[in-house]
């Protein structure tokens, strides 16, 4: 489905995504798109759809951003199953009067992000809308079998680690949206909310090494995160509040508004690291797997129990963490 | 990202799901969906998106109705490149207020079309939106290498041909955008625009037989998918005005309105058909696929001709047939 003028948008993105790649028999520009699937592998597939409004406001996020994120989060969910992304379809529904120039922004934000990890824009779909910006994606990516990652695999003994910092991308939405003029030091939490950088290679990494028992990303939070993992692997987990690693910049924001850091950055959404557990057979593979990783801050922030729900230790006795979370409206 | 009125929602879908077939490792519920391909097959896949005021008026299109033409079109999509459909992945976008009752119903008419082709919904997303419902739908399929059916393939000599009957959907919008009371007269022109039957089995025997040099649905109207054939080929179309199968009511209605019945068909979309072209060496294998295509009409319209464009012929002089088409807004 599509007028005239949208087909001159698609005719903007197919300009984009050639050459394709070989496996690619019939790309954009028919009804479907034609593929060769790998071989020897299971294909993962994810879609999540960013909605203006809800999950971005175009007056503080910018139009490449926005194509970024909404490959990058797709991207982090293909990750969290151990799986290599591959290709993406996108479909894009316009609201009224949204600049040309906002359009190929938003392509080249999704474009810079799928060429860093070779992914090809298999095809897609332009609609206008009376309403909101929607930008849906839907991403595939590929695995070994017995190599995938599931929320179900933790085990009571199990480690559980964190990749990068948790937090940053709240703060920076909070600073993003009080149209605070930006400062130095809240530019690494603004960039982890406009432009998150998905775990793809550390995900592939601990699915291929079979390092890993249980994988999840943060896209609604570490608590969250932890709270699927437990009820996932019919197991509790017990976390070391002191250890989760929280951006300095990130602590002070929280604080100087009298909040607290950790259960802020916990309760924190679009975090989009990976949560993840280590069980004793899969350390040394782990160890592997730390060594390849390229400089991805890695942290050990708990143990799997046995029993149920999520505790929160801080020096003293443990204490139960929630799971809520919340988004920006 | 959910909160938890969309999990809620999401347990909804899952219960519909259950159980996923034998080559679906992991199904909804994770970061992500797992599936092994089929052995020996090319993978096509599909996206389309429907959004309210713009592809449908929920003052008009029963909830199920938009479920149902959210997969339809998809899945005509597959049936145009040979493919037999196998999964679908559905991102929902839900506008403030939508009744419960409306939810489950749009699950229901998806599900229901789902079943009746054996496809697997694999995963998914809720959100909501300050705006208006769309409803994001990736399809995908299979088929065995050197079994696609592009749009490219129509070759000078071939014969061109369609199923079912053209223009009733764009007669039954019109009538139900009027708001007039049904009359049984104009049932199936309402019936083929609410929950128009994408020829899924159709498309599927086309490409398994080699019976088509092309094929294309037709969700943009006749007369663009002739263009569209005519271009992607390389060839110019020659259209017998008076072979061009419409619907008797959906002829009276346009008539009733002092419309040409012919070019209203031709120019209206929705019309989940498929037009494809018969080479010489096909004719066999077409004959096989006529017995086989479970009584779908199937009609004769014109012949591809070295050239460029499409044109009308109506007993006298051909004259070009526009691709001009448009949506109700």
């Amino acid at each position: 489905m599509a007028d005239a003028g949208e087909r001159a948008l698609v005719a903007l993105v197919r300009e984009r995504v050639r050459p394709a790649p070989a496996w690619v028999a019939v790309g954009p520009g028919d009804d479907a798109a034609v593929v060769a699937p790998e071989r020897n592998a299971l294909e993962v597939l994810t879609t999540d759809a960013l909605v203006e409004g809800v999950h971005f406001d175009r007056a503080f996020v910018p139009p490449d951003a926005i194509g970024h994120r909404a490959l990058a989060v797709n991207l982090s969910d293909l990750a969290a199953m151990g799986a290599a992304p591959r290709s993406a379809l996108l479909s894009l529904v316009l609201p009224p009067g949204l600049p040309l120039a906002d359009f190929t922004a938003i392509l080249d934000g999704f474009d810079a992000l799928a060429r860093a990890h070779g992914v090809a824009l298999l095809g897609g779909n332009i609609t206008r809308s009376p309403g909101p910006l929607v930008i849906d994606v839907t991403a595939i990516g590929s695995v070994r079998p017995r190599r995938v990652l599931t929320r179900g695999g933790a085990r009571p003994g199990d480690e559980v680690w964190v990749s990068g910092d948790i937090g940053a991308a709240a703060a920076g939405l909070q600073s993003l949206a009080a149209g605070e003029p930006g400062s130095p030091d809240m530019a690494a939490c603004r960039a982890a909310f406009l432009r998150p950088r998905p775990r793809v290679r550390l995900g592939a990494l601990l699915g291929r090494n079979r390092a890993a028992t249980s994988c999840i990303d943060l896209s609604d939070g570490l608590a969250d995160g932890l709270h699927q993992i437990a009820a996932s692997s019919g197991a509790g987990v017990e976390v070391d509040g002191r250890s989760v690693p929280i951006l300095p910049a990130a602590s002070a924001w929280f604080e100087a508004r009298g909040k607290d850091p950790l259960l802020e950055a916990a309760a924190g959404g679009d975090d989009y690291e990976l949560l993840f557990t280590v069980g004793p057979k899969g350390r040394g593979a782990f160890s592997a797997v730390r060594r390849q990783a390229g400089g991805v801050r890695l942290t050990r922030i708990g143990v799997v129990r046995a029993g149920s729900g999520v505790s929160l230790r801080r020096g003293g006795a443990a204490e139960p963490l929630p799971s809520g979370f919340e988004h920006f409206q």
